[in-house]
C-alpha cells in the first residue's frame, strides 16, 4: 500500500487517499488548537504521542469486541484506517462534571455525575460545535432514529471499556468526545481518535491533570503529561 | 378574595398571595425585555394586552381538555391562578426555523420543520436560560423521566391545539416557549403566559410579524401588532 493525495487537512490530522480504495493513510501532526482554533501552536512530539496512544485503545477497545476505522500503525505518527463516511456528530460522554458542561449548567468541576451523561454536538466550526438533541439530529439530517440508539449504544458500551482500562492505569476518565463513521458495508464503527486530546484525564490520587486542558488554560508543558498516558498504557 | 404580599417580580410580571391559600394574582406589567433583559423598556398598553391574550388562550385551552393554571381573569392587567410549583425549565416548540434555532444550527429563518422540534432549556438568567438536553433535565434533577414524557406529551396536544385556533385568525404557529407547574396534588399543569412575548406569530398572507420580534430587533411599535392579535383572538 502507498500513500496518495491529500484529502483532508484537519486541526490535527491529515488524511491521504491510498493506493487501496478502502484504506486511508493519517498523518498525526504536532499542532494543538483550543477554542475552536482561536489558539494554535506547534508542539513537537505531540503527534506521535496522539498516534500511539489511539493506535493502543483502538487496539484495546477491539479486543473488547468493538470495532473502529483503526487498521494498524505504519508509523511513529502514521496509521492505515478504513474509510468510512464520517457522521457530521460528535459524541461526548461526561462521567464527571468539567469543561464546558460545568459552565453552561452551573455545576461545579469535579462533581461525579449519576449517570454517564450522552451530548451530541453538531460537527460545524462556523457554528463553534453547538450542542444539540436528538430531535436536532434528526432535524438536521444527522443521522436516523435507529442510528441514534445505535451511535448512544455504541458509546456507552465504549466509555464502560474506556472507564475500565483507564482505572487500571490509576486514570479518572472524566469525559471524552467520540466521532463515528459508516462503512460500505453500512456498519456504524468509532472512528477519529481517543487520546489527551479528545478526553479529560485525570490522575485518580493527585487529580494532575493528564490531557490537553493543560494547553487549554496555559498549565504548562502537555508533552510529558501525553507521554505519561502512553506509558502508563503500554504497562497494561 | 383579596390581593396580599408580592411573592415574586419578574421581567414581565408580578405575583401576589392572596386570601385564599391555592390562588395566587398576578399583574402584567407594561415592560419589555429582550435579550436576557439587556434591552429594556416600559410600554404602556402591553401588560394588558398580554392578560387579555393570555386569559382568552387558556380559556380556549381549557375547552379543548388542556388545564392551566388559569383560574379567571380578574381585570384589564391581572389574573388569579392556582398557586402550582413551577419547574425551572422552558419547553419550546418549533414549528418554523427561527431566532437563535435558526442562526445556532444555521437554518435559514422561514423554513418549515419536518416535525415540531421540542426543546428544554434551563430557566437560569444567570446562565443565559442555556438549551438543554433530556438527560440534562434528569442529571439537575429538573423533572424525572416520567415527567419528562408527561411535559412532552402535553406540549405536543398544546402545539396542535394552538397551531389550529392561530391558523382560524390566519396567523402562522412559528415557535412558542411554555413553562409548567404541579398542583398540590402533583398534577402538571400548563403556566405562566401565551402571548406575542412568547410566540412567534407571523400573519399567514404577509408573513408580517405580530410578536416581540419586532421590539426586539427594533422594528416598530408591537402595541397595534398585540392589538391586531387580541382583536383576532376575540372574533372567535
Amino acid at each position: 500500500m502507498e500513500k496518495r493525495g491529500l484529502l483532508y487537512e484537519g486541526k490535527a490530522k491529515q488524511l491521504f487517499e491510498t493506493t487501496e480504495p478502502d484504506v486511508l493513510w493519517v498523518t498525526y501532526k504536532n499542532q494543538a488548537t483550543a477554542g475552536n482554533g482561536a489558539k494554535k501552536e506547534t508542539i513537537a512530539g505531540k503527534g506521535q504521542l496522539n498516534n500511539q496512544i489511539t493506535s493502543l485503545i483502538f487496539e484495546k477497545l477491539k479486543d473488547k469486541g468493538i470495532p473502529s476505522h483503526f487498521i494498524k500503525q505504519l508509523s511513529d505518527t502514521d496509521q492505515a484506517i478504513k474509510k468510512v463516511s464520517m457522521f457530521d456528530l460528535e459524541v461526548v460522554v461526561r462521567n464527571v462534571a468539567a469543561g464546558s458542561f460545568s459552565k453552561r449548567l452551573g455545576v461545579e468541576e469535579g462533581s461525579d455525575l449519576p449517570f454517564p451523561v450522552l451530548e451530541f454536538y453538531l460537527k460545524n466550526d462556523d457554528l463553534n460545535d453547538p450542542l444539540i438533541t436528538d430531535e436536532h439530529v434528526l432535524v438536521l439530517g444527522l443521522a436516523s432514529a435507529d442510528e441514534i440508539r445505535d451511535l448512544k449504544e455504541k458509546t456507552r458500551q465504549i466509555n464502560d471499556a474506556l472507564i475500565n482500562l483507564f482505572r487500571k492505569i490509576n486514570i479518572r476518565l472524566v469525559d471524552f468526545k467520540l466521532e463515528f463513521g459508516k462503512t460500505s458495508a453500512g456498519a456504524i464503527v468509532l472512528a477519529d481518535e481517543i487520546s489527551p486530546d479528545t478526553c479529560r484525564l485525570w490522575d485518580l490520587n493527585t487529580n494532575n491533570r493528564l490531557d490537553k486542558d493543560v494547553f487549554r488554560k496555559d498549565l504548562g508543558d502537555i508533552i510529558p503529561l501525553y507521554q505519561e498516558v502512553l506509558d502508563r498504557l503500554t504497562q497494561l
